[in-house]
């Protein structure tokens, strides 16, 4: 209702503001059984750090995660799991400047309608510090996925006005987890770089695209209408700060399209069902059919930018304003990880619930 | 759980298929002492009907609801609302040649594969005639949402390759409710039209994009992280069929954009807050902030064209299918009213929510 | 969130007032392939009408149903599935002159109070009659759980100051099935029947217990902490109009006792773990335990009484009423169905919620 | 889903096990601008301590809260307020000679019926330590509940086979706040410290009764059918660890009486509407009247016995198994705070629910 929990079965509930004592999670309905592999989440979690490419924030955030319940003998045991990472590097003092003014596209403004409070150490809960509580349980889910063969594979494909417009092969993928810029070749990386740079030394910020391909998704996963398999992977996108579109399969470009040249037409090929193409992205009706789920989701420039900008503090006074403090240029590379763990949660919960979609002989080990 | 509830305090579950009974839905959470304007609800129904444009499909579906409980001498009286419209014309028959066989891009092959079970009729749940459901919750939504000045307006930006790009402006919002393809102006709907009765011709179809505006939504509607108001648009979009993408304000255009250009200064006009452009699209941080929700909605061609094509049938065998019966050869018009439909049940739900936003004085009368 | 949905998975939505058009009931989530046997639907329908025994209402309710969606050639195709009752005898001018006054112990007034707003007729949604909703879909609910090899039995152990003590064999369960006042044998129910007739004659009536014994669940089911088996058992029950107590296991009577007398010791026994006694209920920290699981439901007596009674009315003016109409002296013979469709609609609830309890080797063919 | 959420809109999440690193919980949608008050929480959390009366615990169980997330310069802000108790004194060594055995009433079997793992130290998740949880998120909800001038009592008015069975006036609440066993009057209490003393000396335990009195709920809290406030309060109270029974109102004795009798009358007070009698408990239809909201709560014996006792081993060995550690011989009196915070967090949850009932005039400043 609040909005700080998502999923039905396996269902994560965040917690924690950018300078507060801690940012969190607790996963409730995580299956009981599964060996933890804590590398991983370190590995997750480090995805997500600033970064050593120019341009990135050089803000020294904590990111050494506890796991507070929910895990015994190294396994989950199918109780609630907390896990927190304690905020260490809380110099709100950057922030008092802020203390009364709105930030261009920023929450500030709109929280203080909504709550009648003002929390201005660094954006508090809108900040994007609150996505490694996704990263956290996103890493779990992962790991789950993994034992079904399924895997969640997220690269920028473009930052500002370079975009990476080829198909998507496998070594793009490998690439992409290769560099820092998480782009899927080396020229477009070189020309990513590049952008970024030009933006660092005018005060100003770039925006960008990621493409998110899961793979190993069996046909039937989903629910019918208003929780199509696609339709919450777009609110699950859309809830990751700085997005502003979503696209399944064809997405835009398919809207100009002819239904001749846009359906995908079926084949059985090497023993199973299959498509000649994938418009669809591999979701059809809001349920998968087999084939691999791909989605872009449209991040905007970031907001704070060194650049003064006009705006108006809480007594309706015009104000010019220099954002200080330690700030990204782009965020895309960060943000891939964030994208592959809200994949990762939403497709996780769909095959939880597709347990029940028959009627089914009764394991009474269970 | 299972997909055919959206909601949380006005809470909406869809039911019925194509070729069955009835297509109906129930409204949990009506605050009682509504006055029920039935005409209002008539007329919405009737802007989803086979319609008069050239390519429309002749389907004489029947559009007379009933309210079978929830009002009593007019009024909503807090109990649960149930609407169905009662199936007529219901010759499956025309559906006989598909019980085998799976049509691409439909979800014939998703649904078997998901339920073990396949009604061909017409479709049954995965066809638009749901959308019945949602027009009539978003009628009552709309009703309640018209008592606080809020105003749900969406009109055919796009359909194949004719588009109308330039600012909406009232003028063409009042258009749109005045021409049978719900369009802008009198020049794109000439081309619009054209482009149909080309597509007819050749036994193909098209797609297109619809531009929804939402507007009289006060500052401070919506809720952090998870059920941002607009990643809850975009499931509430995302969760008609056949939509292929959602864009938010600036959307894909806004990722190629600079942050200095982006980001939308606040000003104090007129004796309040505004932004000075609205690329965030009226929402900021998940939370309205007063200017218009402006919201893009792409629309894939039609599945069903009358041209042959290639698929398979449930024992594996490639057959060539010509889909016969009564299509669309473009659905956006009618669709309009399913996007406004969907946009008035999430804003009304979150404006319902916010009540227990802040610490109020208790209102015993309440 | 409004009260009128029961279930997680399988959800039902129940809808309808008194004398309204109809009552009826969604279910959402009910597994697909389920063949329906739609004359057990109609002799669950039967056991809560007004019946032959003296001291029944004579309101002839309609109890044919139809089903309105989700059932395709006689199976349930995973679609939510739309159960009607057709309201026919609509005499609601028998309650003409309740529009005003508040009958003593009805709801009434607290509807008043909560809503604004007064449905006279036959108390609307507050009426008993709502509960076809919860027979219809616990009839449902007993088909898969018949699957399961899972029985669900309720029989009246108390009417008035008449009780049965004696510990409940199967002669009992089946002897409850065969007499009107689903009593446990002959002796109590020439007892009750009498007690029937002399709060008949007086104007006056009676309450009674439900003991409720469902055979059959396996070991493991149920949800820890604040979900426990028998505490949404509990809710269940309490949610039945006029139900003021609910037991599980020893209940109210194991507050006296001391715990080396209360434990249920384990023994391993016919090859399988079981108890030595069963004052736990069959349940132990909210899971069940294999053993049969047992529960009893304290009834208040009928509020509509012939007796005058003194109250208010809506100007606040003190007033005599006499009840006129058509009620039931003692409702507990009716109310046996409804105890067993809310023990039904709940253990199937959690069975199918236990799918997700483990990791498990996934079945893509689901 | 996974059993470890309560409420709707005051949401709270319970999370630890008994012998892991902490206990705790987060509250989601507590409404912003509410200054905690600190020692209160403390206070609250001291009343679930080991006391100090005979046959009380002796774990010394650490109580020191920390707020982790949602409290500003001591404020609610709106955000998720996560508030954890560390566990400290982890002697789980004290259980090693449970690790194989199943303890008799306890839900060791169940929970691995369930889950298929085994956490033997000191119940896991089933231990009673679980509460703290509720306490903590209680406090607050009490907090907000005082603004509102609603007060939550609860006392303990029977141990064993002693009972307080007079009317509960202002002197014995107040009492029961000032008497380590929580109970109604000096005499109650002599005795059932005696009881108390004489099952301690022969190993044994007991069980008893809670009231609980919620003074100050307006008329028109609660919602209809399945979520009546009594069905709610029921869940609540049948949710914490060995209760076996729960009474709204007359309960159990009211199905003895007749309609006449138990029909409670309405006045015109004192300017306001109010009931003669209350066996009604407050609740009438599942919304409140007004009138205080009175229920009874018994609790089963303590499970664990220092009696040896006869049970089973994991593989499937009859063993003989003399529970060590320090454990109550009577948890009533720690349990009546416990009570008390279901009671808060239910009822809070119910009046911001009840924010919706009704059409409002739209406070745009919301």
């Amino acid at each position: 209702m609040a909005g700080n929990s998502f999923g039905d079965i396996f269902k994560i509930t965040s917690f924690g503001e950018s300078h507060g004592k801690s940012i969190g999670v607790v996963i409730d309905g995580c299956p009981a059984g599964l060996a933890i592999d804590l590398n991983h989440i370190q590995f997750e979690l480090d995805q997500r750090k600033p970064a050593t490419y120019t341009g990135a924030s050089s803000r020294k955030e904590d990111q050494n995660f506890e796991i507070l319940s929910g895990v015994f003998e190294g396994k989950t045991i199918g109780t609630p799991i907390c896990m927190v990472v304690y905020n260490k590097d809380q110099k709100s003092d950057d922030y008092n400047h802020l203390e009364t003014v709105f930030r261009p596209s920023h929450a500030d403004y709109t929280y203080f309608a909504k709550y009648g409070i003002r929390d201005h150490r660094g954006g508090g809960r809108q900040s994007a510090r609150e996505t490694v509580a996704r990263v956290l349980a996103g890493a779990i889910a992962k790991q789950i996925l993994k034992t079904y063969g399924i895997s969640i594979n997220a690269l920028v494909t473009q930052i500002g006005e370079v975009c990476f417009d080829a198909p998507i092969l496998e070594e793009h993928l490998l690439f992409s987890t290769q560099n820092e810029l998480k782009t899927a070749d080396e020229i477009t990386k070189v020309n990513m770089q590049a952008s970024i740079e030009n933006a660092l030394k005018t005060g100003d910020s770039l925006g960008g695209v990621i493409t998110c391909i899961c793979m190993g998704v069996p046909a039937g996963i989903g629910e019918p209408v208003f929780d199509k398999l696609h339709a919450v992977l777009g609110q699950a996108m859309l809830s990751i700060n700085a997005v502003k579109g979503f696209e399944i399969g064809s997405g835009f470009a398919g809207a100009s399209m002819k239904g001749s040249a846009h359906n995908d037409l079926f084949e059985f090929k090497d023993g199973k069902i299959a498509t000649q193409t994938n418009f669809s992205g591999g979701i059809q009706g809001g349920i998968s059919n087999g084939a691999p789920i791909e989605m872009k989701i449209a991040f905007k420039p970031v907001s704070s930018i060194a650049q003064p900008q006009q705006t108006i503090n809480n007594i309706n006074e015009h104000v010019s304003l220099s954002i200080k403090g330690r700030h990204d240029a782009c965020v895309l590379p960060r943000a891939v990880v964030i994208v592959e763990a809200m994949a990762a949660l939403t497709i996780l919960d769909f095959i939880l619930k597709n347990n029940s979609s028959r009627l089914q002989p009764f394991d009474t080990k269970n």
